[in-house]
């Protein structure tokens, strides 16, 4: 008899488990209560680390580059350290899909030895283990993408950023875990469970890419992939105090990963890179375009990587509010004192108005559902595994037929055009300074809403998320008296605020340009840092 | 009581004939007789035109641009030549959809004055007639791409291109005749009737931007604007003789221009120019693409025009046949002819194995019609207008639905990476060689394959059409004996070619990089081209 997708799921879930080698595994008298909210000072405090492995994994990924090439450490010791800090996160916050100690130290060594013997490193990446998102697909491997049914599915062949990473010399050692279909802006699933945010394991982690940005700030990857279709970047890395970028469509390859939406084109997918630093940011962005992806995946565009005019500078557009939602007050505190900081440090400027935001979100919510949520339910129906109540707008939904959807381009494209009419209206604006979402982090099953990202999905902005170095405080931070809420997400968001729950957690911000100004908003990203911190 | 589609195109096609100004109607004593084939020696052999008035309209827009910059001409005088002309090609060949005499000639005498008062041009175009194809909007004109509905619908705003072609200092004074939704290979509608080849009026001048290519082989444009979405800008022009080059999308502005199928996005309609000279073609392609129209229209990419080093020696592909059509004898011939001079010149050529066109070209058309014909119909019901034969597919199709599109965009992607794979596998493979058309050109109705243009819509390629100086030639090319056709369009192909009717037509072949190579394709058609000539 067939199993049922909870069978499914808890045989998954076992598997993993037994996936990680014994000696990852954590003694039962070292692992923190389930109570303990922030495990992050776990690897530290825990003394199951050496000092070297604590050394490696508290490295940035240029640091690690460095050190591999110079033969001050060794692929295989670096991937070991993070496969044993990746095995922990994966114990203390759950964020894995997969995990392949032995096939990432065989690369590793392969490595090592192509580096003793010609003294030639194999490219840019030489060594550095890169953690994946469950949706890139590596062949031999499940890409589940948190459904029951694409379990135990192995896919034939390698996503073209494996592919290419590889090339470059990354190792890759794991997946992260996804929300079902990738469309839900926490990390939980039917196979593999919820995703928690290590910096505090009442708080979810962000989603999609939430089991990255968990792996990533727990210090167990030096630099992750996610993907980002309406936020899925952007609101890990915001939750968990990580830097991300959400490229424009064409500057990274997307070919040959699995989708929960395969086939849906009205607002593109793309991926990108999840760091604890700017720098690591920068140097996965410029590898992967140096690499000329637009020879290997035809969505690609040949730009190469720009170099950026240093502007000391900025005209800034700053989004208070997105006429949907008020931010919560450790938000909304971030954004004042940044833009203090930008108007002490000499910058110009001028408020965004978020004209067309109601109708983008809406757009992007019309677009997601456009098949009549048949995709989701076709990944559902072979194991009769139950639509998340996260999901309930794809049970909904009815295929909108494609007369319809030509007639939703041309809304689209029309709101693409009064974007940047807006945008070339206010002379000579440099970048836009806005929330990544309304919450510093939230309880999980509190973020529901995506209106800070996905907007700019739908006109295909380069955006960066980046921690501000302002910390939610409750002290400071307290809920705004007689709030009147601008709509029922306003309402529900802010009473899921919790100034007491998140005490102390990172609070970030995103900045975004035009489409394809990758360059640019990166550069501004650390523009803007140098005034926070002057 | 409401009038008939019927009344509807004649009351038009009568008020077309009323815009021509009465000195520009040709007096019946020299009209050709109807009979007569060729009328591109009408201008210089009716007597009707001044010396002058054939001297700027048989000179490239390169030399115009000059000579207005020189002040040796003015726009005003070059504006008025080009609407005689322009006129007169109306009436020998029936490629207009509009004619705006008087307004064309205040642009010109502004631009006159601006240039005697300030001493400087307005933009790289100061001057240039630059006539366009009836789907680019202009405020306060139909835009009826053949439809009787749309006629005495005056647009509300001008498209990107036209505001941007204004800015750039050129002037608008008509606009040409396209197919019914512009989906017909051939330049035919209910409204306006039929386009006719100038070089012999029993052939197709193509479609769907067959208006255009007829008005500039008859030289009354120095440079027009077209589009292309399976062949419509390289059909004409390889039918007339004339360049054109098929942009990737995203490197001039499509915004804001009537279509057919609006909304439709699976393939991209783009649009590019048509001229009589190559460097024409790079004239406006470089200057569009310098006034970075990223900054006004969002599917416009931040890609400068990039110079191309010289290669002395190419490695070409030639496609022989796509394995669906064999070539009418003349364009086997000149592709031979032409591969023969490449070789002689030293440069490599290999073989294209066509293994993917067949279902690219089938993919083609079903995204054409996967709102099942909606579109298309709703633009004929008001009138009660028919479908024409040429259209039967948009009658008998039914509307894909959303899930099946995406899967079709699958199929697409798929088919896209295949097709840069094929290209990457011959190791430095600069450009392919293949037909534009399997004619020179063909009788009316005889033009019904898109299969060697639409193949490279699908994959987005750069491509020219190009003249190749070859001429059909009843002695030289004989129908094949015992043809064995691939397949019915084979067939069909075969028993349209007639030698006698088309002898004297020029060749073209089509010249194609991979996707935004502009640059390189265009300078490499000058390389062919010397090699032809050397």
């Amino acid at each position: 008899m067939a199993q049922t997708w909870e069978e499914i799921g808890a045989a998954r879930r076992a598997s993993l488990a037994e996936r990680i080698p014994p000696e990852y595994r954590l003694p039962p008298n070292i692992v923190p209560p389930a109570g303990q909210r922030n495990v992050t000072t776990f690897p530290r405090e825990s003394g199951w680390f050496s000092q070297k492995e604590l050394e490696i994994t508290d490295s940035t990924a240029t640091v690690i580059l460095d050190k591999i090439a110079s033969r001050t450490w060794t692929s295989e010791e670096v991937t070991k350290a993070f496969c044993k800090r990746a095995a922990a996160a994966q114990q203390l916050t759950n964020c894995l899909s997969d995990i392949f100690v032995d096939e990432a130290v065989a690369i590793a060594k392969a490595l090592d030895e192509h580096l003793n013997t010609t003294g030639k490193l194999v490219g840019p990446l030489h060594g550095l283990p890169i953690s994946l998102k469950d949706n890139f697909d590596i062949a031999g491997k499940d890409s589940t993408v948190g459904f029951s049914s694409l379990v135990n599915k192995p896919v034939a062949s390698n996503a073209t950023l494996v592919d290419l990473l590889a090339k470059l010399g990354a190792v890759r050692y794991v997946k992260t875990n996804v929300p079902t279909a990738m469309m839900i802006a926490e990390s939980v699933n039917n196979v593999f469970g919820r995703t928690v945010n290590p910096l505090n394991r009442e708080l979810t982690s962000g989603g999609s890419s939430g089991g990255e940005s968990a792996l990533v700030a727990f210090g167990a990857s030096p630099l992750g992939v996610g993907t980002d279709i309406g936020g899925s970047l952007r609101i890990p890395a915001a939750c968990t105090g990580i830097f991300t970028l959400r490229p424009s469509l064409g500057r990274f390859p997307t070919q040959g990963c699995t989708s929960g939406l395969a086939g849906q084109e009205a607002v593109a997918s793309v991926n990108g890179p999840m760091a604890k630093t700017l720098e690591d940011t920068i140097l996965f962005a410029k590898t992967v375009v140096d690499s000329q992806p637009w020879l290997l995946d035809p969505k690609c565009l040949p730009i190469p990587w720009r170099p950026i005019e240093n502007k000391t500078k900025l005209k800034l557009a700053v989004l208070w509010n997105d006429g949907i939602v008020v931010p919560t007050p450790p938000v909304t505190r971030a954004l004042k004192e940044t833009v203090e900081q930008l108007k002490k440090a000499g910058h110009e400027i001028i408020e965004w108005d978020p004209v067309l935001h109601s109708k983008a979100l809406q757009l992007l919510g019309r677009m997601f559902v456009a098949d009549g949520g048949k995709s989701v339910e076709a990944l559902l129906a072979p194991t009769q595994e139950p639509m998340r109540p996260e999901m309930q707008m794809y049970k909904d939904a009815t295929d909108l037929g494609v007369h319809a959807m030509w007639q939703m381009h041309l809304e689209r494209s029309k709101l693409q055009k009064e974007f940047l009419e807006q945008w070339m209206s206010y002379d000579g604006l440099d970048v836009l300074l806005a929330p990544t979402t309304p919450f510093s982090s939230v309880a999980h099953s509190g973020l529901n809403y995506v209106g800070y990202t996905g907007v700019f999905n739908v006109v295909d902005c380069s955006c960066v998320s980046f921690p501000t170095g302002f910390i939610a405080d409750k002290t400071k931070d307290q809920a705004i008296a007689g709030h009147k809420p601008l709509s029922d997400y306003c309402k529900d968001i802010h009473s899921a605020y919790d100034p007491d729950l998140v005490d102390g957690m990172p609070i970030s911000l995103q900045l975004i340009a035009k489409r394809l100004e990758e360059e640019k908003v990166l550069a501004m990203t650390g523009t803007v840092l140098q005034a926070i911190n002057s």
